[in-house]
């Protein structure tokens, strides 16, 4: 149904096809014992792939919006001061979101598209007021933008603050090492470097947000989204018990537990090493086409997705030849340059010839276009980075 | 994986070959104009299926409960005064919602597990007060007792009530025509007659409640659940344009769009009659083999599940037996009765043939068990009623 063309955006991903038998095998009953078992089983992966072993995982049906939601829905009172790290269009979501719970919300910007705000004007917020949380988008997947979270959360927990990471388009693919790195929440959705078609919430709070949660004063004002629903549940499965609050997606918690067992098969040093290295041969191969980049220096460029401008003279109507030629490639997010830069997706499973397949149709799809390029340069840049490893 | 057994629980159900092969189907961009169709498609039949031409469906990844969270989140403003007419352990979920986002709320309590509130009790209730919106669980899966929702839909109008059903185990099944009835918002979830496996929280809301809906003076307070971010994006799919705010359930959707093909393509009175039948077929079984059932009355019986209490001298260990005579039902669910009756559900792709196995593992399970039962007693009866189509 995708005429065998290569699915390259940030998310949805290509999926491996033992995740897509999951998918697609008789479902189960949420209490039949095998069903248990591979949730149980979940559950504890996700400890370890989160990398925080003190961690109460969350995993409900929804998309990654509503794992954001859950953090604040939880964890904010009427009042309750959050500062967001913003890099992009999902900072601007998590503000809204955290609004939405009665925070008063301050952000430090970044000072262009395609920057991160400087740590130092980050602390220097922290020290004017008593913040209960911060959150940081550790990729933002409208700009292409990681932000250096573990620096990041080192200060929110100097100054008190739980430190809440939007790893949507990040974890299970960019370094994160949330108990290491003094993370509170980490959330993701399935359909990103977790390797899972969408429709999953994943979320790891750490002991101090579940303290927090514990202590709240007020009710929270989502039902759907309480943990005081969730967490028996999650509690039970991983017990190896059954109970009941909403039916679990058993197709999609299958796939997870496929995945997330593929993803621990790799290792995550390994994991994170081939995320960088692609990443890296990707970018090589961009720069020696001649495309500029949204973000604005190559350390605070992620690993899961490259997002190139349009070179000069060419448009978005490159992108209809760049799937002709083979490969799906995503437009712009981002309001302020939304038509002037598309974005590459490599996260899960890809692979160094999935980069030159995209590397080769992007190619294709500019001299197609009417770029001048020299056929291979791109391809010859990428390669050498990959003929490395 | 499932070994072969037949799923006959109230959901998940047993999902039709195409649907799980759109499962398991490679993953498209949720920009693809293929999968913009085919969620275009969803809306439009959406209405065809709860029988709602002037309806807005809203799909959105999540559980039945998040259906009915996004009722009472988007409905209720604090003081608001709330009806529940409450058939068992969902009537007392949607008084927890409702309460939740500030309703006062009356419930209107069956006077025995298995029966229904009288009408003219609600009725006496409704002239008490001013209520904004009265609940109705359309078949409540913890007792198999249906409401009269159209007596009481209309009811609700007359007294100036915004209606809303709870149809998660009954839309596609029992029949139900939202709009000549007066319902302003029905709900129901992926898993149940619907035919997909769980995941997808759906919803149909009437012009009324659309417009109670605007009228809102305070925010929603729960960010995820609240239409203000949804209308936008089932306006665009249903126009074929793309608009973005969580990643849509790709996977779900599609099969979804097979599964509500599927049912049109039986038509609705067709399906509602067929659902019938075969629950008659399986009460007068269960009749025939000498057990009764939770629903004190024949007319009040759900026709998407069967609740029989087990006989004397049997108890719940009689459903390991029935499981491995090759059919999977189910346990209790209401708290009061919990051990004391278990759940048959038949709803969706289910076939005459389905019945009579079910049957036929509930018979030698009974014997086995040491139930003083003629083998083909129950298959008997069954047959009678499947025999007069």
């Amino acid at each position: 149904m995708k005429d065998r063309l290569l699915l390259m955006i940030p998310g949805p991903i290509e999926f491996t096809p033992e995740v897509m038998r999951a998918m697609g095998m008789p479902t189960t009953s949420h209490i039949a014992p095998n069903f248990i078992e591979v949730f149980g089983q979940v559950l504890e992966r996700l400890r370890e792939v989160f990398l925080c072993p003190d961690g109460q995982p969350f995993v409900v049906a929804g998309s990654g919006t509503l794992a954001m939601d859950m953090a604040a829905a939880n964890l904010v009172e009427p009042g309750d001061r959050a500062l967001v790290v913003n890099t992009g269009v999902f900072g601007d979501r998590f503000a809204a979101i955290l609004e939405r719970y009665g925070a008063e919300v301050t952000q430090v910007q970044a000072p262009v598209v395609g920057e991160v705000p400087a740590l130092e004007e980050v602390e220097a917020t922290l020290r004017t007021a008593d913040y209960k949380l911060m959150t940081i988008t550790h990729v933002d997947t409208s700009t292409g933008v990681a932000a250096d979270v573990k620096a990041l959360a080192e200060l929110g927990r100097r100054y008190g603050a739980l430190v809440v990471v939007d790893g949507v388009c990040a974890v299970a693919g960019e370094e994160m090492r949330q108990q290491e790195w003094g993370i509170d929440i980490a959330l993701t959705a399935s359909q990103k470097a977790i390797g899972v078609p969408p429709g999953l919430a994943l979320l790891v709070a750490g002991p101090r947000a579940m303290e927090t949660f514990r202590q709240r004063k007020t009710p929270v004002t989502n039902y759907y989204a309480d943990w005081s629903n969730w967490l028996p549940i999650m509690e039970a499965y991983e017990a190896r018990r059954v109970a009941y609050f909403g039916t679990p997606p058993v197709n999609l918690i299958w796939a997870l537990n496929v995945s997330l067992g593929q993803i621990l098969g790799e290792g995550m040093e390994t994991r994170f090493e081939r995320h960088r290295r692609l990443s890296q041969a990707m970018k090589a191969a961009v720069r020696a086409m001649g495309l500029e980049q949204v973000p604005r220096r190559p350390e605070i460029g992620a690993h899961t997705l490259t997002a190139p401008y349009f070179p000069e003279g060419i448009d978005r109507s490159v992108l209809a030849r760049i799937r002709a030629a083979g490969v799906i490639v995503a437009g712009g997010l981002h309001p302020a340059i939304k038509d002037r830069y598309f974005r590459i997706g490599h996260m899960g499973a890809v692979s160094p010839s999935d980069i030159l397949t995209t590397v080769g149709a992007i190619e294709r799809g500019l001299i197609e276009a009417g770029y001048d390029l020299k056929p291979g340069l791109g391809l010859t840049a990428a390669q050498a980075v990959l003929a490395e490893g």
